[in-house]
C-alpha cells in the first residue's frame, strides 16, 4: 500500500516524511533460529564427540597438499596412514575460521550476507535425470535442461541462488562439462551460486572465461562471485582425492568454497542419528581444517549435511522425518560454531510434484529454515531422492519457500503491532477488522500472497477446471520459458568466449525456447 | 528386531533380561517444544496484552449462567453490558485451572495424557462437503460419509483421535444430528474424541445412549470418555450464546471440554499477527474463566486457534505461512500457561491432495507439533480451507503425521547413541555400516518406514505405473473401506439404542461398504 503524501503547500508545517514504502512481507536473509532440536548440552556432546573422532580415529585418504600443510603445523601422518588432529588444534581452527562473508553474485543486487542465522534458498542437486515436461517420463538431463532450469530460477523470487541442479549427461569430456555448464548457467541467471570446474587443471580456463565476462584478464579474481562446491570427504572419515584437490585449489586462488559432507546414516555413517551427526560434524570440521591449513580465514560454507538411509534397501531417503530432524540438528551445529552454513533440504523421494513431494519438502525445508541455515540447498525442483529434477517442481517449490520464509520471519511483538486501540475501536465500532486502517496498512507487509496456490471456493475451483498445483505450475513454467531470455553475458564477451572455448549451446538453440516449450502438453 | 533370549539352562547364571522388545520409532505423546517462534519476553507481552484486553475491553454477549457465576465472585456487568475481568482475577483462574488430564477413549488403549508438551493428532474439521471418491467433485457430506471416515481413521496408526470431520448435511433436526453423529462415530472407531450434542437440552438423550453402550444408566458420567468441543466466543470478544451454553452444560455435568477460539486475523481479529494472537489468547482465557467459574479445575483443553485471512478476499486461509507461525505461537501461549492445549493445523486451502495440500500440511503440522501442541486438530483429511474432506487425504495425512512425529521425537544424545566404538570398527573394518550390529538393532527403533510414500528408483516407479501419492492413497482407502467393519457398539446395546432413538444408519447400509467402495474408480 503506497501512501502518497498530500501535496505540500507553501508555508504548511506538514512534514513530508509520510511517504511510506511498501514493505514486503518476506525478503532474503530473514533470521531463523526458533527451532532447536538439540539442547545446549546436546550440542556440547556432539562437539566433544566430533573432537574425539578427529583426535582418536582421524582422517584417511590424505593427499599431499593436506599432508604438507599439516606438517607445517607440526602434525604428521600416523603409522596407519591417518592424520589425527588434537582437540585443541581443531578448536583453534574453528575459532580462527571465517565466521561470515558476503557471497557475491555477478549481479550485485543478488549479493547475500552469510552469517548469523540469515536464511536463503538455492536450487541445486546435481541430478542426472529430468522429469520430461512433455512425456512425463524420466530421461537423462542435458546441457539445454541446465540452461532452461537456470532461466526459470532467474524469475523465481524466493529462490535466491541457482546452484547446479543438473549434470549435463550429454557431455563426456570433463573440461567441456566445466566450461559449458558454467557458460549455460551464467548466460541464464544472475543468481549463479556454484561455478563448475571439475578438476584443478581447468581453473585457468574457467577463470579466463569469467574474466571475459566481467572485464579483462585478472578481473574475476579481484572480487570473485559464486563459489566452488564439492564433497571433499568420502564417509567414513576419508579425504576424497579429487574433490579435496578441487576445494584446495579454489582456496589457494581465493575463491569461496562450500564443503558438502553427506555421510549417510546406516550406510556410510552410524545408523544412530546421534552417531551420524557426530561423524558428519567431524568430517565437516576435517574439511574446515583442510581449507584453513591452506589459507587461514578463507571463506568456506560449512556444509554439514548428514543423510539417512531407508534400511530396507540401503538407499538414500531425502524426504523422511529422520532427515528433517537430522538436517536441522546439523544446522544447529554450524550455528554452534558460528560458521556460515548450508544444508540440503527438500530432497523428496517422490518422482513427481505430488502430495508426497509437497509434505516432504514442506517439513524438511520448514525445519531447516527455522533452525537458521544460511543457505538451504536442493530446495527447488529436486525429485527422486536427488536423482531427478522437474520444472513444475521448481515453480511449486518457489511458493513453498515463500511460505517457509513467512514462518521464519515470525511475529513482531511491539507497541505498534499490539495496539489495543485497534481492538477497542473494532469492538465499539464495526464489530470487525475488515477495511480497518491497520488492516489496509498491513495488507502487503504482513501477508504473502501466493501466485499459484489455490485459495478459491470449491465451486470456483471446479468452474475453473479443477486444476491441481502441478497443472497450474506447468502453465507458469511454460509461460516463463517461452518469454524469459536473459542476456547476462554481453554479446561481445559471448563472441570472444565462443571463439576461444567449445561452447555447445548455439544461440539459435537458446532462443528456440519459445517453440521448444510450446509443444503440446502431455 | 525381536531378539529371543537363549534357552535358559539349569544352573546357568545367564540372566533372562536380554529379551528386547521391538521399540517403535514413534508413538503417541512424544514431547514437542523444540520450536519457539516467540521469546520469553514476547510471551510475557502477549500475556500482559491479553490481561489488559480482558480488564479494559472485557467480554460482551454474556449469558445468564456466566453473569451469575461471575457475580458469585464479585464481578458485575458494566453499564455497557460487558463483563470485565481484573488482571489478578484472570491470573488466579489460570493458576487454579486444570493443568493436565487423561482424555479417556471408549477403548482404554486409546486413552491419552494431555499435559506437558505431549503431542497427539486428531482428525476433525466439521466440513460440510466431501470430495467424492468416485466423481472427484465436491458434494454435501452425509451421515454415511461420517461413518466411513471414522472407520478409516480407526485403522490409521498416527491419527490418535477422530474428532468429527464432517457435518451430516442430510439431517436437519438438531437432536437427530446429535444422536446420529454420536452413534455413527462410536460405531466406527474406538478413537472418538468429540461427542455431538448440539444443544444443552439433548445432553440427556446423548448420555442415555452412551449409558446403553458402556453399561447401564449413570455409568457414562462415572468416567466419561471423549469431550464436548465448541466455539464459545464470537470474535471479537463476545461470548456466543449457544456454544457457551453447551460448554457450560458439559462442564456442569463433568464432561471434559475443548473451547476452540478461532478469531480470524484481518476479519474478526486484528490484521497484525501479534494483535490477533493477543486477542485470541484473551478470548481463550475468557472461555477458561467461564468454565472455571462454573466448576473450578474442570478439565478443559485450551483451544487457542488464531486463523488468518487472505486479505484479497477476506476468506480464511488455512495453509499459509502466516497461519503456520501464528498457530505455533498460540500453542506456545498455551504452554506458557501450562494448560492442556489444542490447535488447528493441516487446514490446506487446496481442493485436492496435491503438492499444495502436501506442503501446506507438512509445514503447518510440522511447526505446530514441534511447538508441543497436545492435540493437533484438523490434521487428517481436511481440504478446501476446512470446507471439505477427502478419503485419499486421510490416508496421505497419516503418513505426514508419521514423518512429523519422527521429527518431534528428535535425536537422543547419550553414550549408547554416540558410541565411537561403532565408528572405529567401521573405519578399521568393513568401511561402511551396512549390516553392522548397531544398524540391525536400530533398524526399527530409529527409523519410520512409510507404507505409501514412494522411495523407489525412477525406473521401478515407471515400471509400476508411474502412480502418484493420491493414486496410491485411493487404493489403500478402498482396501480399508471394503474390509474394516468394526463393532464398537455391542449388538445388544445396538438393538436397545435403535429401539429408543431414531438411528438413521441401517445395519445393511453400514455393511454395504464393500460394494459401495468397489465401484469403478474415476
Amino acid at each position: 500500500m503506497s501512501v502518497d503524501p498530500l501535496p505540500r503547500r507553501r508555508g504548511s508545517r506538514r512534514k513530508t516524511q509520510h511517504r511510506k514504502e511498501i514493505k514486503p512481507a518476506i525478503w532474503p536473509g530473514l533470521e531463523g533460529g526458533a527451532y532447536k532440536p538439540l539442547s545446549e548440552a546436546d550440542m556440547g556432546r556432539i562437539h566433544a564427540s566430533a573432537l574425539d573422532i578427529l583426535a582418536d580415529i582421524g582422517m584417511g585418504g590424505t593427499i599431499p597438499v593436506i599432508v604438507e600443510a599439516a606438517r607445517g603445523k607440526g602434525l604428521n601422518l600416523d603409522s596407519d596412514g591417518r592424520l589425527r588432529f588434537p582437540r585443541s588444534f581443531t578448536e583453534d581452527i574453528i575459532a580462527n575460521a571465517c565466521h561470515s562473508f558476503t557471497l557475491r553474485a555477478i549481479d550485485e543486487k543478488h549479493n547475500i550476507d552469510l552469517g548469523g542465522a540469515k536464511v536463503h534458498f538455492s536450487a541445486a542437486g546435481e541430478a542426472v535425470s529430468m522429469l520430461d515436461f512433455h512425456s512425463g517420463k524420466y530421461r537423462p538431463s542435458t546441457l539445454l535442461d541446465i540452461y532452461d532450469t537456470a532461466r526459470l530460477v532467474d524469475t523465481l523470487d524466493n529462490v535466491h541462488r541457482y546452484g547446479n541442479v543438473l549434470v549435463p549427461t550429454d557431455i563426456e569430456d570433463l573440461r567441456e562439462f566445466a566450461l559449458n555448464r558454467t557458460y549455460a548457467t551464467l548466460a541464464a541467471t544472475g543468481k549463479l551460486l556454484g561455478l563448475t570446474v571439475m578438476k584443478p587443471e581447468y581453473f585457468d580456463d574457467v577463470i579466463a572465461m569469467l574474466d571475459m565476462i566481467v572485464g579483462s584478464e585478472g578481473d574475476y579474481l579481484k572480487s570473485p562471485f559464486g563459489l566452488i562446491g564439492a564433497c571433499p570427504v568420502i564417509s567414513p572419515l576419508t579425504y576424497g582425492e579429487d574433490s579435496a584437490a578441487l576445494i584446495c585449489e579454489a582456496t589457494c586462488r581465493g575463491i569461496p568454497t562450500m564443503s558438502v559432507i553427506a555421510g549417510q546414516a546406516g550406510a556410510t555413517a552410524p545408523a544412530s542419528l546421534a552417531g551420524a551427526l557426530a561423524q558428519n560434524t567431524a568430517e565437516t570440521l576435517a574439511s574446515l581444517i583442510m581449507v584453513n591449513l591452506i589459507r587461514p580465514g578463507h571463506p568456506m560454507i560449512f556444509g554439514n549435511w548428514p543423510f539417512v538411509s531407508d534400511l530396507r534397501t540401503g538407499s538414500f531417503s531425502g524426504g523422511s522425518g529422520e532427515e528433517a530432524v537430522l538436517a536441522a540438528a546439523a544446522v544447529q551445529m554450524g550455528k554452534f560454531y558460528n560458521l556460515p552454513r548450508s544444508v540440503g533440504a527438500g530432497m523428496t523421494d517422490s518422482k513427481v510434484p505430488d502430495a508426497q513431494a509437497g509434505y516432504e519438502k514442506g517439513l524438511t525445508i520448514g525445519l531447516a529454515a527455522n533452525t537458521g541455515a544460511n543457505l538451504i540447498m536442493e530446495s527447488c525442483g529436486m525429485t527422486a531422492s536427488l536423482l531427478g529434477a522437474s520444472l513444475e517442481s521448481m515453480v511449486i517449490d518457489n511458493e513453498i519457500l515463500g511460505n517457509v520464509l513467512r514462518s521464519v520471519r515470525g511475529i513482531e511483538i511491539n507497541d505498534e503491532t499490539l495496539n489495543l486501540g485497534v481492538i477497542r475501536e473494532a469492538v465499539n465500532g464495526a464489530g470487525h477488522y475488515l477495511g480497518a486502517a491497520q488492516t489496509l496498512e498491513l495488507m502487503h507487509s504482513e501477508y504473502v500472497y501466493p501466485e499459484l496456490a489455490d485459495r478459491s471456493s470449491p465451486e470456483d475451483w471446479q468452474d475453473e477446471g479443477s486444476l491441481d498445483m502441478q497443472q497450474r505450475a506447468r502453465e507458469k513454467a511454460q509461460q516463463i520459458l517461452t518469454s524469459h531470455f536473459p542476456a547476462y553475458i554481453p554479446p561481445d564477451s559471448d563472441q570472444k568466449i565462443r571463439e576461444r572455448f567449445p561452447i555447445r549451446l548455439d544461440r539459435q538453440e537458446m532462443k528456440a525456447g519459445s517453440s521448444r516449450w510450446c509443444q503440446k502438453n502431455r
